[in-house]
């Protein structure tokens, strides 16, 4: 599939990622970079902590979460581009052990008014875990490009991605290392 | 400062951070695991691309706002859980050498209906560049534990942190490891 512009893209599309294992390594390496807090960090206190146990940072979730919509068939020309949020809540912890993944909805396409190169699409995403149980809800205005000489140009940029795609879960026995990644090219799921 | 419960929170109190430095290769590592786009990884591509330069994702900007807010005065106690954000938006874009520092506001404080030994506090959260423009801003719900015996029980866990605090500007010289963090005890800005 190539770069979707504005006018591909139409309210009710849906589209699904592959799935993402979260490991406690993962895990406390994020949290300890971004979000140290004994609930993300240490076994024994997050078991006296209000999750119970470990749990992944929140952000952590987001960004598990935007790595799997890259590998999407979404693909806007352009790349994602994300405005804002409308709103975001994460109605579950995400544990070890849990496999994530992503399903996206078009809820609105628009032309920009101030800029005629672009448009805005609505997104609602969903990551669930693997009882299907929503960990992370937003809903993205995401910029898209329209189908004319400016976004022509910008094609290019979501066609020539350097590196594989998710990892799926039965792959994923070793941690997720930010310094030398082990992304095997796989196949995205529904 | 000890962990605040809901009660120690009023309508109008403002909390600051320190400042951290992103960099490079900050910047394309995280994007290399989260955000594996043209204009978050490699410099050539991204001055084709809509934002002109290499760009942090916002992802990498939220998470490094968590970062920030960890080390703040904020403290709730329990830990500084979010439920869910009313709304965020990335105004403008985080580039290399940006250094990034938090301002956030209370703006709502209300017991929970439903766990009494629990309320939420609304945050307006911003996180500012060095030129103290916007680059993040949102509203988070948190939750914060009431001063009862159940808030008592996990008070230890915003008190005994293992780690130091967020490095300046000054001393971040040093790319951000996700693997063997060199995270220096320093104080933080106001």
């Amino acid at each position: 599939m190539t770069a979707r512009y504005l006018e591909d893209f139409t309210v009710g599309q849906r589209f699904g990622s592959g799935r993402l294992r979260m490991d406690t390594e993962q895990i406390t390496t994020f949290a300890f970079a971004f979000d140290p807090q004994p609930f993300h960090l240490d076994e024994a206190a997050a078991r006296r902590s209000i999750f119970g146990g470990l749990t992944a940072s929140g952000w952590h979730t987001a960004a598990v979460t935007m790595r799997l919509l890259v590998e999407t068939e979404l693909k806007p020309a352009g790349g994602l581009i994300g405005a804002g949020l409308d709103e975001c809540r994460w109605p579950r912890p995400v544990r070890p052990g849990d496999e994530l993944r992503v399903e996206c909805e078009v809820i609105e396409v628009r032309p920009s008014k101030s800029r005629p190169a672009q448009g805005l699409i609505k997104l609602r995403t969903t990551t669930l875990n693997q009882h299907d149980e929503a960990v992370l809800v937003y809903v993205v205005n995401m910029v898209v490009q329209r189908r004319s000489e400016a976004g022509e140009a910008l094609r290019h940029l979501t066609e020539d991605r350097p590196f594989g795609k998710v990892v799926l879960a039965g792959d994923a026995q070793r941690p997720l290392s930010l310094q030398k990644p082990n992304l095997r090219t796989t196949k995205a799921g529904p």
